[in-house]
């Protein structure tokens, strides 16, 4: 007989295993397949998905390293600090960061332990209703589960004409490999992931060229913040060329040759040891045989949900990267709690609107809620406040008075309706933001609550000072 | 004829500087004034008071370079950063945080003209009332006032028999200024000066002995908070003694012997090169004329005010380290807000039960509301949920996952009733949790709200689902 379950989830990235925890938290019985071994030396699947294996923690590894080198080359004399030019040893680097990585993937395997997730090896794939609920091929077996949660995630965009070899030509994944610093080192795509993989390298010795198809640099971001990041990373030395568009790349043992068409129209050519491809991703629907039991994709090749996770079958639900909304790992981890106490026949929400986003650069880049292009676009009255880190004790303390607080909030009510920052540990100051936002609290909210000095988190405070034009710093 | 203003503000520090220029913005005209010149080269009186000048931002400018310095000699190499030993190049560590303060001390002379406060260069002493309110001697000038604001600050406690020479005996003044490191250093009193200052001249190589009176380490944080980071410091090398009783310290030009009872009643001496008491700090009340005009202190030397820092007197204010309360600048300048809305006929009001404390060592602590002991010594039912730093992405991939978040909420309500941090970015992860329990939120709020991965604030996000028992990643 089939090994049954109350919930199968296909996936074991965070989408998936938070899904699985959850759901066997309200008490069913749940089994989370996974069929990657990423790099497990012995080759077994492993948990966590791209963001544990070869996404946010791995990176965020390379970037804490890459940091303090830079502080060491640049900071450390004018604050007294006397050591010898740092020399990076790569290998060292990346074993450091592989440690992290299984200790965190590991640690997954603690969690379903604990909670009695039973982890099964291998990719799903649908093989039709049947049995308790849904029959789901995983390896050799059939497992039947009342309800299927689909977390199979995202893979690199790779370039058609340029094969990933992942080690000339790299992915993320290749990109989080490297045994040595790249002399020079060409990227293709100046989003989140080029221009984090860009600044490692880069801080470490490589001079690193990246172009980018589209004229808006980080269109997502509020314009403000995207120009001072250009400033600043154009400044850092990263050579980032909008608006580009690519002809022949030729690939040898020895590196690449990239043609290409600048913005003004002149042909270039990027000679580089090695490629980062970083071009966006794609859902991962491959053998899932959502064509044979009907489940819908849009054109996109999402698999289609409402706002609730639900796809057009009934008992089947997906989270994630592979539906739409931005490929954050918070975000299926929002969806995948969602789904899980609906199942379960609570009140399960997500609210979309209040979502962070971050860009772990230096500065770090983070804000939620709506830019300033937006509400105007949507022509909405909105006041603003901005703060430079400049005015902050505690930056200047760092040595990093980079970028600013900028907060927008309802001319009308106040309300706060977006925080943009780009600064020294964005990513945790947007946190005070988001519980603001889901509060559904005003910049006076904010004005009026007491922020630890010296903290950078005062910018904040200022910002939102700052919209009723009575700042105290600035 | 006098100078005459509606507002004078007497001291120039966070409680002083910040009440002058809200009340400037709200349509007064101010003057503040500030005989203190700390380390003005030209002996002119600075603004900013003791957090500015020898207090929160200098100490945090060391602690930086400090920090960095450890990293570098015990981080650095486990990361693949090759560097040399480092060495401390005292005096141009000391010249940056000279540099940081000069800064920020001009930045409110900028900010006092930017909205048009007088500046007045003097100590402020009572003369009576008379004329437009109040008349203050500033100098060998009088200046009336409709209303008056003091926010003299505090100053040091220093020990009978131990005499302050800022050169082998320092208090937190002379701790910042030092040129060398002390090969020995003592310290007397473990509170927050202490283990900073401390911690400082540990990480560049003072062997640091603290002794401290009381047998409570950290008497006023949560006590799991106080023990973990007992148990890190002594770790880390330093050489905490509790409960300890002082004998004679005899000073030469060579350094300190301090006799002391250890907790166990033996015989004890300690010698050191220097020396650094911080016991705590003694409002400044001195030739404020307080007596004369009839102005009431309390039994601890403090202002006596009301919860509005209404003095018994009408028109006259205090704000501050002056009055009782925590220390802390942020406190001060909450009130200063308050006091200038109130003058204003405006409904300032200052909520004590959400001022965060933060302690600036490594790891950091920092806490707002209710403590454990506390909650169990009001008989208050509660449930608290604590999450390692252990399980956190962010924390392994900086390599430092050292502490907790603990959550304490109400047993009946599920109101958050305290947050106790010790962990790296302490002092900016406590931000959310101040705004939460302003908004009068539940752990369940909290727990609801999606947090950007990775990052530190996934920990608090954590400690609110522990609250609830159901942790997701631990």
């Amino acid at each position: 007989m089939s090994k049954q379950f109350d919930v199968l989830v296909i996936g074991g990235g965070p989408g998936g295993y938070v899904a699985a925890i959850r759901a066997a938290q309200l008490g069913f019985s749940v089994a989370c397949c996974e069929s990657n071994p990423y790099a497990d030396p012995k080759g077994e699947p492993r948990l966590g998905g791209t963001c544990l294996n070869v996404g946010c923690i791995p990176s965020k590894a390379l970037l804490h390293t890459s940091h303090l080198f830079e502080e060491a080359g640049h900071a450390f004399a004018a604050q007294g600090i006397q050591v010898s030019a740092p020399k990076i040893d790569v290998p060292t680097m990346i074993g450091r960061k592989t440690a992290v990585v299984t200790q965190l993937t590991s640690g997954i395997k603690g969690l379903f332990k604990k909670n009695k997730v039973t982890q099964l090896n291998g990719h799903g794939s649908f093989v039709g209703q049947g049995g308790a609920g849904w029959q789901v091929k995983v390896g050799d077996e059939v497992v039947e589960a009342k309800q299927v949660i689909v977390a199979t995630g995202s893979k690199a965009r790779h370039l058609p004409g340029i094969a990933v070899d992942q080690k000339i030509v790299l992915d993320n994944e290749g990109a989080l490999e490297q045994q040595s610093v790249p002399k020079k080192l060409a990227i293709i795509g100046a989003g989140v992931i080029g221009l984090e993989m860009g600044s490692v390298w880069r801080r470490l010795g490589s001079e690193v060229t990246i172009l980018e198809a589209s004229p808006d640099f980080l269109a997502a971001a509020d314009q403000d913040v995207a120009k001072e990041a250009l400033k600043l990373f154009t400044k850092q030395g990263l050579n980032i060329q909008m608006g580009v568009k690519l002809g022949e790349t030729k690939v040898s043992k020895k590196g690449v040759s990239i043609a290409y068409t600048d913005k003004d129209g002149k042909e270039q050519k990027l000679d580089a040891e090695r490629l980062i491809v970083s071009v966006g991703r794609v859902p991962n629907t491959d053998g899932l045989n959502a064509e044979k039991i009907g489940l819908k994709l849009n054109e996109r090749g999402q698999i289609e949900v409402d706002g609730h996770c639900r796809t057009n079958l009934p008992g089947v639900w997906a989270v994630g990267d592979v539906v739409s909304g931005p490929m954050l790992a918070h975000k299926a981890m929002e969806e995948a709690v969602m789904v899980a106490e609906l199942m379960a026949g609570q009140a399960g929400h997500c609210n979309f609107d209040t979502i962070p986003w971050v860009i772990y650069t230096s500065p770090e880049i983070a804000w939620v809620g709506k830019t300033e292009q937006q509400l105007k676009a949507d022509g909405v009255a909105y006041k603003a406040g901005k703060i430079p880190f400049l005015a902050n004790g505690r930056a200047l303390g760092m040595g990093d008075p980079t970028g600013f607080v900028k907060m927008l909030a309802c001319a009308k009510t106040d309300r706060i309706l977006g925080v943009h920052i780009i600064g020294p540990n964005a990513s945790e100051l947007i946190a005070e933001a988001v519980v603001t936002m889901e509060f559904g609290g005003a910049s006076e909210d904010l004005a009026r609550i007491c922020h630890a000095h010296p903290t950078l988190s005062e910018a904040v405070h200022e910002a939102a000072l700052a919209c009723d034009k009575r700042p105290l710093h600035f």
